[in-house]
């Protein structure tokens, strides 16, 4: 499946920047397959293998700090593998176009 | 921790309600705090015992069709229990008035 | 249609409860149906009068602070009055049971 | 202010390809910045034209179908413009390496 999570420390000053390095550090040893955006991390992987992934990230957080707002929004597609590089594609060919990514 | 969450099933058609029936049956059955509303489902606990829940329920509906999409918002503050119920109190103690809920 | 939001000060403290008390009491002046919840606010209208609301709460919690994350979901059924009463009632007959709310 | 979206047809198939085309195509005409990731697109710019593009991207979906979702994520801090370029890279510099997007 594929998952997109974000991490807020609530109450600790406007930039969160070392929390989100932090965060990264943790999501790009986890060997699972992932993007970064703008606005949050895309993961692939098995349901329990995302959630430990982001368990981990949300208690790196929550540690420094006294509050985190953590948003999860879940895809899972039977039988679609690699889904992580094949949907932004598979909409690039249908547009017959490259966007920006 | 708080954590609200909502499953929809893709591609079944546009009437969804015996997956959510399906889901808040689920639910009921748990043992979690939780409140639903038209959105989604708000439940409190721990972490291990949030995500577990929310798997069952997303399997549930994923094993009925091809394609789920889940989303789940955490709201974590240290040392806060039972915050399902006195969010909204505290917040209607401030305006000194009952809200609708 | 129906839409969910939630807004979030961040770098302001952990207890945010004061610019919760802000929207809320928008909210309650605006004249839309709306419903709270512990997680966020649920409201139904049209999409300009739901994201003119969300707008005028984003803006007021933003004034007094540096950074504001608000999310919001949005569930548009063509031809659907009245969801934020139908929907919760409509899956309690499918159970044949009252649900915690 | 940063915001991301996404939008999903209910009840038309499980692949919905073809309505994610229509979305990208009218956000790649905008002339707003934005970035597309494997969860949703990601588009800088004022509340306004912001949300009259999300606008016209979800009635485009919702006119060809019975019910549509949409979630939208805000971040918006005072006096930080173009983000949607250098929030990913002031993390790559925090963590002194380059990340996969």
């Amino acid at each position: 499946m594929l998952a997109e999570f974000s991490i807020i420390p609530v109450g600790k000053g406007s930039s969160i920047g070392d929390d989100i390095a932090k965060v990264l550090k943790i999501v790009d040893n986890s060997g699972l397959s992932y993007k970064i955006n703008p606005m949050g991390t895309v993961v692939e992987g098995k349901w329990d293998d995302v959630t430990r992934l982001i368990k981990k990230c949300h208690h790196a957080v929550l540690k420094g700090g006294e509050r985190v707002v953590t948003t999860i929004s879940i895809d899972d597609r039977k039988g679609k593998p690699n889904r992580i590089e094949s949907k932004v594609k598979s909409v690039e060919k249908r547009l017959k176009k490259s966007l920006k990514k």
